[in-house]
């Protein structure tokens, strides 16, 4: 067929390594910190967003830590359906670990109903009972951050990362800044950005990390 | 506990309105189409980007048509299991409406290997066999959006509504301009910028629509 517009022509295997390329070239000479280059920039191949090679904030040692956690078996907790969906769990399930989402329980929804908070805090207390090593997604939800923020100052909760990149307006940015003063290895999206996308995409940019090494 | 940081006391009911409420005064006097202000609004809460205020382009009376296709029991077909997880599954059932996603098919990956084309290629032509209204909500591959304006232009697939919101680099931006030539109403998130976030959200915000006006 004879299209109206012209298109690039790329085979289906070389479409996303062509994409990294377009992606570095015009980072250009941006410095990034050693280490996190693959996380900045699935990020930016996930969202088009240049804005995330400034916003990502790595806690010191961070992308080593997540990788030995996955390794050991980390689960990781999302909260949302949507993340859920966009982590790759065939991968996880190799060094044993699944993901969960508590978001649709029934008992979550009742209880988050009778104390008048939001879904997104009883989730998150229901998976701190959880006895595995844990990685927290938080791609939706500030009141996320903010209970994880309170059970890991209280000691109820050390989790091995919080990848923090809820999205919007109210408490978003405050919630993040928030959970980067806790005792906590972190992966932050400073600022109003982030999303259920981009949380699952820094947990896959782990595991193909973890894949490369092998 | 008190917080290093100072957080908003909104309560979890009010969250969304007030977000809303931010969306609305930022964007101040900037010019919305009439009928498609929520569906801005909702893919600016839903990305934090106020470009979605510019780029989002609406067909003549696309809205009108697509909540009618909706209510006439419509099915969404979405090209990952990400934008079917978003979209609100039990607000489409009261319409009769399903949403499907081919990608993860077994025999959609074997077809897509064996002639060399992407799955999202075959999984718009498994798509358009179903015998039922159609609204694809696109938000990953810019291969699904050509296909699909190959199988409009050949005769044989005919929506009621494509969403065009791949992200990306390789042909994401040709992809949204070729699907706007096709005799097909769309809403397209014109550019680089969308997601499978974006695609959920917009047919989250004509279910929403739907609903206000009962």
């Amino acid at each position: 067929m004879k299209y109206e517009i012209e298109l690039e022509n790329v085979k289906p295997m070389d479409i996303e390594s062509r994409s990294f390329e377009m992606i570095t070239e015009e980072l250009g000479d941006k410095k990034l910190i050693p280490g996190t280059e693959l996380i900045v920039k699935r990020c930016i191949h996930t969202s088009a967003d240049f804005e995330y090679a400034d916003n990502l904030c790595f806690s010191e040692g961070v992308v080593q830590k997540a990788m030995d956690a996955i390794k050991e078996g980390a689960w990781i907790v999302t909260d949302t359906q949507m993340g859920k969906a966009g982590i790759n769990k065939k991968s996880l399930a190799r060094y044993g670990g699944e993901v969960c989402c508590f978001m649709a329980d029934e008992d979550v929804a009742e209880e988050a109903r009778e104390r008048g908070v939001t879904r997104a805090v009883v989730s998150m207390e229901k998976a701190a009972k959880l006895q595995k090593k844990l990685i927290f997604a938080i791609g939706n939800a500030p009141t996320a951050l903010i209970r994880l923020y309170e059970l890991i100052e209280n000691g109820e909760l050390t989790p091995e990362l919080v990848i923090g990149a809820p999205v919007g307006f109210v408490n978003v940015v405050q919630s993040k800044e928030l959970i980067m003063k806790a005792p906590v290895p972190y992966i932050v999206a400073r600022g109003r950005k982030g999303g259920s996308n981009i949380a699952a995409c820094i947990c896959n940019a782990l595991l193909y990390m973890i894949n490369n090494e092998r």
